[in-house]
């Protein structure tokens, strides 16, 4: 396969450093970088085993996590892996911040640059301001997430995971099923696995499916309203979650017929691949898009994909911050 | 007396570890831990008094306080106590948590877990969630607060300083009045005391007195509805905080009418022996519960008690994960 | 002029160490106390420039930033400046506070003194408040805006960068201009101004000049509803924050007549000197108070003054714990 070539060949090139200003999306990633931060993350994951899980690698430098939507794991992964890097971290929530006040975003942004951080991690209802951000400011900018549109690090963490599981991404078949209309996870994983050699197939309800996901990428992608064509032979299932206020908005009759036509059971897996195995962004709906048996299940990597966020998360804020992959293998660094 | 022969022949058995996962409530340790929490507490209570109030003893470890109920006082502790032996500390608070999104306990505690955290801190309002998080993870648990159930690390401050200003728990009779039937502080300290050889008299507005809490402990143990027979001859009285909201659930009429029935007043305190000392676990309502003469009296203790809530929770941080008394005396830990 | 000569003058008696507990407002500082803070801000700001922005000066201190009112810029200037002297930082907002509960401010500000902080940071909606606190601990206290009645940091930070731009403060014609009435930063800065030989002009709305103000120092000060007059000739405007709630209470018409009536456009701005500089405390209304083509123009200081807030916050916290020039200039703290 074309792709498949394509993504493996070029993981001969190795990058050793990240040759932009910001992480915001992982559509304008090439391969090499892809696979730079992957390197980057399975070295800092091992800091996390230690007794003492903490490196003086971004020791004097100032994170900030700007955070408009509510999160927990997204922002305590972020402010763990900063900590872990010894990097001080600042959390800002849209509550205590002054935009309530009516400033611009612009003013916001630089007044944050004025304190001069050194990375600033961003989460907005609205596609494209962290974009907007990035533009605006110096400092390098990471995408913690915006509206509908791309979740670089959740795509990354998860690729990290499938690799380690799976010992390639190349040549896969990964089935991301739920509420393909509002997730950013499912457009920034279709990007990346795509790229990366990997075939996508997307599902869920047809009210769920947008028009012209199809063309998202080049090729290496199938959307079909048949969960049962997306699971079959599937050596990844990713499953969404939904959110509960999307059935105000009619786009399904109710949770309970959510889950009987597109939740994922055992029954259903039974048409993946014997060795595949399942995941999840979080937080998940128990009994809605999965059933807790799959959820708790042996082939689940759920947990997995939260232990490697924080190490995806301490790779790019090293990497974006001026770190270089050929210091971290001399090892210098992570001592 | 036998209990207090009992709590004092033990003492010459030294633990020098905490041989347990969490400390979720006071009822289920022996004299031996209580004692070694006591003694390890002052050995840290040191630190906070130095020109340089830090010591590296818990770099690189992290510690979440995940409250689920709003606290200023018990969170700053606990964070004081954590980032003064150098440890990281993560604040996750109910109202931007997940948990609003409708994760089961269960998916918020292993997340955590998966983050690799070494110590979580939580305060709920439903009496049991602690253990369960306990049970659910094996990081150690903290318990900061379990609805009407229990707050150990209260007990275990109120120990030492009492300890500190009489010399012993042992044969002291302690009273401890007002809302007894919501008060985790009230539960904890009994358990406690009476654990420890003290006498403990309760007491408070027969609405707030619950039944069968005579047969919480065997013995060392009166509930009375008669505020001077708790008082008489007490070498410490405990002042519990009125809840406020507690009046319109109607235990009793007004918060006036509390203050003169029940209210600690000086010409209350002189029932109680002259060297008494009087403690509350904050916030007064001066007033109420406590007249503000007593409260700023010589004999209160009540800033002695935040003071040594820092020092026993650095103490509980240190056992729990991993910490030895052995290796503190060497001073090795402390420097 | 008598009083720059008088300010001029006493700028050759050096003080090295800031001989007061608190900084509560400029109206008590004299002269030599503000070239101290400005000069060890000067000290101070170069750190934010280096690869590794931390230096060790206050590891093992403890600050409190315990925040009445919500504040992003404030009190994340006051957590980096803390941070990059590797303080431990506290936030405490009232949200989450056991103010909430009742208490009252002696018995919280007790209990935050019984963790023993080394500094506590205090914004209050009621003016006195941090003077109140202030009394009731031994802690520095640093106001760090209450009420309409100061916010020096503020008032320094911007001296800092007026010295910065002009060399000197005496002399100097500054307009302040906007909802006078109900500045904190407005006294703080005719205080400081005033004190240090310059000469300050404010003007606004009559309906949002107080009467009276023009008496708030001796000399040095014009007050008048002619926003021309205050702009002619002028070395710096600085231009206060409308807060948009003001329209409800009928101080304007609306915040359209507001900026047409006493926006700073530029053709206003020709009024002032050819080289006179803008500033603004943020967060800025573009397009009511002033107009967008001035806040980004080439004499507008806004963002200096917020690198310049880290650095006069990092110099306060340093002098008030206890910190002296004259070590600073040896070198031996900022290393």
């Amino acid at each position: 396969m074309n792709r498949e070539a394509r993504a493996t060949s070029q993981e001969t090139r190795k990058l050793t450093a990240l040759k932009r200003k910001d992480l915001l999306g992982i559509r304008e990633l090439d391969v090499d970088e892809i696979n730079l931060i992957l390197d980057t993350a399975e070295v800092f994951k091992e800091i996390s085993t230690r007794e003492i899980k903490k490196v003086p690698t971004l020791r004097g430098k100032t994170i900030v996590n700007l955070f408009f939507e509510p999160s927990t794991r997204t922002r305590t992964s972020f402010e763990i892996a900063g900590k872990r890097l010894s990097a001080d971290t600042i959390n800002i929530s849209v509550s205590t911040s002054s935009v309530v006040k009516g400033e611009t975003l612009i003013d916001t942004a630089r007044n944050l640059e004025a304190m001069v951080p050194d990375a600033i991690i961003i989460r907005h209802a609205v596609a494209g301001v962290p974009h907007q951000l990035a533009r605006m400011v110096k400092t390098p900018v990471i995408n913690a997430g915006d509206g509908a549109h791309e979740h670089p690090t959740q795509a990354l963490l998860d690729a990290l995971t499938i690799r380690e599981h799976k010992g390639r991404l190349a040549g896969l078949k990964v089935a991301i099923l739920g509420d393909i209309a509002h997730s950013r996870v499912a457009r920034s994983n279709t990007f990346l696995l795509t790229k990366m050699g990997a075939f996508v197939a997307v599902s869920g309800p047809q009210t769920l499916l947008p028009p012209g996901y199809d063309q998202l990428v080049d090729d290496g992608l199938m959307v079909t309203p048949r969960i049962e064509e997306a699971l079959e032979d599937a050596d990844v299932v990713m499953v969404l979650r939904i959110q509960r206020e999307r059935q105000k908005e009619s786009f399904f009759p109710s949770l309970k017929e959510y889950a009987v036509r597109f939740g994922l059971t055992e029954e259903r897996l039974r048409l993946a691949k014997d060795d595949v195995i399942v995941m999840h962004p979080g937080p998940m709906n128990r009994g809605v898009e999965i059933a807790s048996e799959v959820a708790d299940g042996p082939y689940s990597l759920i947990l997995d994909q939260v232990t490697n966020g924080v190490a995806v998360r301490m790779a790019v804020l090293y990497l974006l911050t001026g770190g270089s992959a050929a210091k971290l293998t001399s090892s210098e660094s992570v001592q």
